[in-house]
């Protein structure tokens, strides 16, 4: 099932507030009641055309973007490290969230900008300290996320956080599809609409369940956290007034605008 | 002002949701009808006493704890490196906030955890890119945080983020201080009553202002989220079934028990 947010259009006779829907075809959303993470998917019987709203990111996490570092060996091997032991954890603040369709914006202290396209597990319940066989059972659904680096910033701090936490840093969506189930599916990225990274999720050094398992062991986790699990190589600076797309085959593509450069 | 979030006791009258109240004296609290970060001080009325009550975490910040690393000189040096140019910032989640009186749950996979006396600045409004004349209108006031890290695990993983993103890992309080200027007083800590830390505000490397001015470039900051601005010298290990006190003064001192070790 995808899961969508959006803005209806003015003339759908939705109202103006956002709305959660369920995408039954490639172009028919039926609205459900509430935010079905915590109220669960029920339809309310309106049905609205995808073309004629305003598709918005998926989930606003209340707490927090958790994101794993070198997660892919040849991208580890390309930042110049090798694979770690153990998964590299930092955090994006929810203030970074923006949804498909949003503009980059290029902040004036970031010499280049670099796309990093990443399968986002969607958290739906509260939980900590997840026990292997239970991880199923706190994923919602997964998205596709770009977690946009200032690469120069990134090396000279040191600390990975500031160059990766400026606001619409992490954009998100289309949808979360909540039947996805990760396996050898690709995961990309394309800048102006040529290709860039080309991987598959099976490349990944450490698996959605090794993820939550270990994320889980430090934190509690709510219902609305995202999970972002590590880039594959291919990475490279993204263009001034360009488009970014990331995508993960069987889930769906994200496309992005970046902003002029300051 | 001296603001405080309480739960009222259950003789009070005053029902069991947590409350706002402003502390009159060294005993008296005025409650407040709201959050004053998002509503103001109104004074409903009714008056409670502090030791009849228990005092909340004074904000749960609902976007983020955003901290400075390396931001006394000393404290750098003992770290085993020197003072950085710029502020270096991580997150923790707001899932590690806890406050006064409550325990901090030693993590089975951590040998040891080490306490860090920390000013906290609570911000007050959504701001962005604020100019350094503007920094004091985004300030709501002050609080004490203690910057709870686990040491092998930050060098270890390289990233600090995870080391000081344990659940309980970020008491806060014991209230806010609003009338407070950071100048020359006493930043300090204590284990089991005894003194560790002792520095003083003015040996920040960074100002209040430097700081601020700084992460918002990067981020958008929320009423509510809360900067810690960084430790002095002395740091050091907690002892198990012991108490932890953080201070500073002019603000207020803050205490929590540690667990058992598992």
């Amino acid at each position: 099932m995808r899961i969508v947010r959006f803005s209806p259009g003015p003339d759908s006779g939705l109202g103006t507030d956002p709305l959660f829907g369920v995408l039954e075809d490639d172009n028919q959303i039926t609205v459900i009641s509430g935010d079905p993470i915590y109220h669960g998917v029920t339809k309310t019987g309106a049905k609205v055309e995808l073309s004629s709203v305003r598709l918005l990111a998926p989930v606003i996490p209340r707490s927090k973007v958790v994101c794993v570092g070198k997660n892919y060996a040849e991208h580890a091997k390309e930042m110049g490290g090798r694979a770690p032991a153990e998964p590299i954890i930092f955090i994006k603040p929810n203030t970074t969230v923006i949804g498909p369709g949003d503009t980059i914006v290029w902040p004036s202290i970031a010499p280049t900008i670099d796309y990093e396209a990443e399968l986002a597990i969607v958290i739906g319940r509260l939980c900590k300290d997840v026990p292997r066989e239970r991880v199923k059972d706190v994923i919602f659904g997964y998205t596709v996320a770009n977690d946009v680096t200032c690469r120069e910033i990134q090396k000279s701090d040191g600390q990975w956080t500031r160059a990766k936490s400026f606001d619409t840093f992490c954009p998100i969506g289309p949808w979360i599809e909540t039947d996805f189930i990760p396996g050898t599916q690709r995961i990309y990225s394309k800048v102006n609409e040529e290709a860039r990274q080309n991987g598959t999720l099976s490349d990944m050094i450490f698996s959605v369940e090794d993820i939550v398992v270990f994320i889980s062991q430090a934190m509690t986790l709510l219902p609305g956290d995202i999970i972002i699990t590590g880039t594959p190589a291919g990475i490279g600076p993204m263009s001034e007034r360009g488009t970014v797309t990331v995508g993960v085959e069987g889930i769906g593509e994200l496309t992005n605008k970046v902003s002029a450069k300051p």
